[in-house]
This record gives structure tokens, sequence and C-alpha cells, in this order.
């Protein structure tokens, strides 16, 4: 590139080295740290999973007892963040309110940011494990409902759905939840990633590195995808009209949410983890009217572009919107649940961004006015 | 560049254009759409600059009055921002205040992200108003002092030490601070204001794209170094120390802090501006013993680094702590300052991203493990 030339939204451009998360977007494949998504997804948890994110490897028996232990123990809220999220105005956002409590908390921590790369950041976790306890809270302020205090014995997954009702969920819920957690824990640079890192980059604190890329989730160019599935299913209204409203959308070039990904050329592997238990908790609810409504909608639309040669796929967000709501969470929810479960992926990229750190500067390309003298405000002409 | 080289921090990358803010590194010169700090410094305001960021162009009479009244009204804290404040735990930094207060003020503000460029940034400005009062308030509660109202006919420089002291300020101290401010205004990218661009992408909203900046100035790779300069003053202790403590420091190969700067060869004319008002300062005060302090200190280290075949020159850092000192402001309150007068330039810079906007995305390059089956805990090695 010549020295005007420049890649808009820097797509293309390498930012930085990464040994977190490899997608395979031909094969379909995603690995945390070497591990496939499918496997963890079968036989570990998001506890387990952050553990293997924040410290490059799979605990020990000893190591995750201990890990568990420091993250159950962080999840309640002081006095002070209940407030904060009693006091919030019904029509902000949730993620608003993510976005304040997390660097509010910052200020409870004791940081060590200047004297080592891991900073105290993986030892009280507050920034992971609190996140999902102010979403259930929040919500049940909003019902005028109490706040309830954490469970230890429950997983990540089981104590938000706890955190959240009031009442122990049924176990295969809890570890549905908890996978859902595990399945969004990471994902390779995105604006909100990429976010953390630049923040963590000035050497801020972790907390304040999270905050700030909850700020870029917050965005409806980067989070919301699940809400707007769901909310298609709304307008579609029942499975008679798919065809028609399909007709009706590709006509209009209209995009079909949660179908087709930008780096997945085959199926999002996440995808299919979540529509296994879209079946799995429709068949324990005995009502499969969601799953059967989602599952056409994907039938006719795949084999409408499979005709035009354009094979395309359900991403993760094509299941996950029915699996939340046949778990009762609100659909304002979802994005603030995504930056919970990525909460252990920012962390991850921002350990490693600290390892090996320099500050994020790039340049801007000056193309505003020349020098011009000031004009005093009697000479101005009215607007 | 091969497609596995990158350049680390972004450093020398384009990530946009730019219309707002030009830096001639070689002359010294600083221009904030096209009209020099020196003409802003001396003929305009804080308020005034703010507009011409954010709106392309020197207001006219009315335009100023009808932008000034709506700023100055949205000075006052809410109830609930008053609290967070009050309950704010010692050890914290104002900066992670100040990072949650914006977002957390991002709920009361109806936002049209979606509807246009524009998305009400501009009509009330909270955003950029309450950032001085929050920051005076703070320092009030940490000394059991009551919340001062603000006072709609103070520019926001003059309000500022209204609020903090709770009297009206001498009109030379008012306008000193508020021309600190307007110095502070914008200057082009850096990692905060790269921050904001890239919330603001995702088309998260200004408050939020604001609050995460924060988060970036609050590393101390970014924000602070005024505030070094004062603790560098009371290192040296008396003016008849400078010489020795110099020759140390240089044997040492110590960076002296506020002298030199990546993007200035010459002198910052930020730099000069400050000189002359803490010269100013010193006089009506009658106190000349800092700003004598500081002509030495700079005086000794340049002509050693002359002699050394480097020129080197103050930059704004090396007066602006002085200055503030001077005006009663104490040092950790230096970098939220910084932010105060900073969320005018990232306010243009949010409008000027979201006119042309693409979501920042830049790639990573994978170098972590290749994949690998999943160990069950009972077969791992104990660490």
């Amino acid at each position: 590139m010549t020295e005007t030339e420049y890649a808009r939204g820097l797509e293309g451009v390498i930012a930085a080295e990464s040994e977190i998360c490899q997608i395979d977007g031909a094969a379909g494949k995603l690995y945390y740290r070497g591990y496939s998504i499918e496997d963890l997804a079968q036989h570990s948890s998001f506890e387990e999973t952050t553990y293997l994110l924040l410290y490059e490897k799979l605990p020990s028996e000893p190591e995750l007892k201990d890990f568990t232990q420091r993250m159950r123990q962080s999840r309640d809220l002081s006095p002070v963040i209940l407030n904060m999220i009693r006091d919030f105005p019904p029509a902000g956002s949730p993620m608003e309110l993510l976005q304040s409590v997390i660097s509010y908390l910052s200020s409870s921590v004791e940081h060590r940011i200047r004297h080592s790369a891991d900073c105290n950041c993986r030892r009280t976790l507050h920034q992971v494990a609190q996140m999902s306890t102010v979403i259930a809270t929040y919500q049940r302020f909003k019902e005028d409902k109490d706040y309830v205090e954490s469970r230890p014995d429950l997983s990540q997954g089981a104590n938000f759905l706890y955190q959240l009702r009031g009442e122990e969920p049924p176990a295969e819920e809890g570890r549905i939840l908890d996978t859902c957690l595990l399945l969004h824990a990471e994902h390779g640079f995105n604006a909100s990633t990429f976010t953390a890192r630049v923040v963590a980059s000035t050497y801020s604190t972790c907390y304040c590195s999270i905050s700030a890329a909850i700020g870029a989730l917050a965005g409806f160019l980067h989070g919301g995808a699940n809400e707007r599935v769901m909310n298609t299913v709304d307008e579609i209204g029942t499975k008679e009209n798919i065809e028609s409203w399909l007709d009706k959308a590709l006509d209009e070039h209209r995009k079909v949410m949660g179908m087709g990904h930008r780096v997945y050329k085959a199926k999002d592997p996440r995808a299919t983890v979540m529509e296994g238990m879209l079946e799995e908790l429709s068949q324990k609810k005995g009502d499969r009217r969601l799953y059967e409504f989602l599952k056409h909608l994907e039938g006719s639309f795949r084999a409408r572009m499979e005709q035009k040669g354009k094979p395309i796929y359900p991403n993760v967000d094509f299941f996950s919107g029915a699996v939340y709501t046949m778990l009762g969470i609100p659909r304002y929810l979802f994005t603030p649940l995504f930056a919970a479960a990525r909460s252990s992926g920012w962390l991850a990229h921002i350990l490693e961004q600290r390892k090996d750190n320099r500050i994020f500067r790039p340049k801007a390309l000056f193309a505003g006015p020349t020098p011009r003298p000031y004009v005093p405000i009697e000479k101005r002409p009215s607007s």
C-alpha cells in the first residue's frame, strides 16, 4: 500500500499474534488453545474452560478445585453495586449497566499492573464471575423481586439460572446454560476483543479493559444477532408463513438473521452443539414447536440458497436465542449473557497482550482544512 | 509486508482518515480544524472549541449562545450519580469512577444510533459537560464537603474551580483553567481516541465509546505524565539539587518527564502557551518558585542535550502539572481533568467515525497449539 492507502476498519490487517483461539472457517472447526469446541462442550465446563483460556492448559484436579472456589466466592454483589442496579433508569440498556459496574468494580481490587504481566488479573475474578450475577439481579429488580445470593455448589451456568429464578434449575438446564457460556467464551479477534487489547495495551486495569469491551459488544453491528433471530421468528409468526416470508425476504435481498458467517464457510461448529441442546430442551419440556420452526426455516432457506449455488449454514446465533427463550431468559439479556461468557476470552486476550505489550497507536491520514486564520465572532457569517 | 508480518501496536499503520486535527511535528504546530492552537488559546474558550470540534466550524453568536446554554444545563449530577461518587471505594482511582459514571449516564439519554450519524450526540452533551463536575464532586466528597451546584454564568474551566472550591475563582484563574481544557481537547489519534472510534464503529452509544476511551487514558503508558513531572519536582527537592539530579538521571539513562515528544520535534506549541500561563499565575500569586524551578530544570536539561547534539524541548505536560498545582488541584485529578478536556475531541472522532463507518475488525496471526485431544481430568499431570 502507498502512504495514503489504508484498509477501512483495518480489514485484513494483522494487529497481533495470538495463541488463544483457532478458527478453521473452511472446515467449520473452532479450537480454544488446541481443544476442539465439540470436545469442550461435551466434557468441560465454563469454569474449566475459563481456566484453560487464562492458564493456557487444562487444570489438574486441585487446580480446578481452587480456581472454581475462587470464582464462586467472587460472584456476590456488594451493597453499592446492588444500589447501582436498583437505581438504573428503566429505559437504559443492561449493557450500559454492565459496562458501568465492571469499571466501578475495578476500584475494589488491588491491581499490580506495573509489576507483572499477570497484574492480579486471575486472583479474584470478579470481572468474570460477577457478570452473570449483575444480569440476573438486573432482571429480578425489574420484576420487583429480591436479590438472590449465589450458590457455591452450582456451576456458573446453573447458578445464573438459580439467581435469576430464585430456585434451583433442573440439572440439564443448568448444564445447558453452562455449555452456552462455554461456547461463547472466546472467538478470536473482533471489535470487542480488539477493544479489550487496545485498552489493556495502555496498562489500564483488566476490569477497565473488559468494561470497554462490553461497550463495543453493545453496538448493534457487533452483538445482538440471536435477539434478532427471535424477532424474525415473531415476524414470521407461524410455520405456515415461512415459505411466503422467505420469498419476500429473498426478493428484497434481506439478510436472514443467524444464517451465514463471515468466517465459517462450513457449518459453525457451535451451531451444531447449540442445535443439539435445543432439541434436548424441547424434548424435556415436551414442546418441540420452536425447534421445529427453526429447523423448517433453516431447511427452506438452505434449499433455496443451494439452488442458487450459494450454500449457507446456520451460525451459533440461529439456535442460541431459542435455547435462552426456552430457559425463560428475556431477549434483552441475550447480549449481556454473551458479554458474561466472553469475559473469560477477553481476560485471556488481556493477559496475552500484557505478556509482550506494545501500546496500540495507529496513524490517521489527515484530510481536513489547511491552516486558516481565526475569525472573531462578530465577523462570522450567521448560519 | 508478507502474510505473517505485522506492525506491533499498529505502529505506522493508517487506521482511518480524519479532518479534525493536524499536527506538524517538525514545525511545532497544532491545528484544530485548521485553526492554530495559539489562536484558539488566545481568543477562544473550551466551549467554543468544543463547538468547533463537533460542528466543523466556528459558531455564530446565536449558535454559540445556544450551545453554551445546552452544555451548562447539562453539568449537574443526578442523585444516583452523586451516590456512585459518595460510595466509591477510597482506594479506587477517579478514572475508574469517571469511566463507570459515563457509561451509566448513557442510560438517561435517548440515543438515535441506528437512524442517523449524529445520533443525538450533540444535543445534551452530558458526556462532555458532566465530566469536570464528577471530578470536582469526587474531591469534595473526599474532603467531607457538600456537592456544589454548577453556575451557569461561568465558563467550563471557571465552573470547575467553583465546584471544586465552593467559591468563585478569580477571573484569571477561571480563564487559565478553561484554556488548559482547550489545549487538551484534541490531539489526533492515540490509544484512547482510537478506542473511542473502535467502540463507536460497532454503533455503540457515544457515552459508552467515551467511557471506553477513559479506560484507555487511565493506563499509565498513556495518561499521567504531568503527574510524574510533579513527582520529579518533589524528588529533586530544591533548585540547588537540579544539576546533581540531572547528572545522575542522564547517567542512568532515565527519561526526564515532560521533555521530548513522540510527534513534536520542535517545541510543543501547547507547552509555550502553558508556560505563559504558569508565569502569569506565579506573578498574580506572588510565588515564582515553581515556575523558576521548572525553567531552571528545562534550561539545564536542554543545554546538556544540545551538547550531545540532541535538541529536546518541553511538552505540554512539563508545565501543566505546575499550573494545576498552583490552582490547588491535587495530582490524582490531573489525568481525570485530561479526560474531561479530551471528551470533546473523542466526541468529534466518534461523529467522524459514524459519518463513513466500517467496524474495526483487524486479524490476529494464530501462533498457538495445533489441535489436540481433550484429556479427562483424572489423566492430567498434577502441576
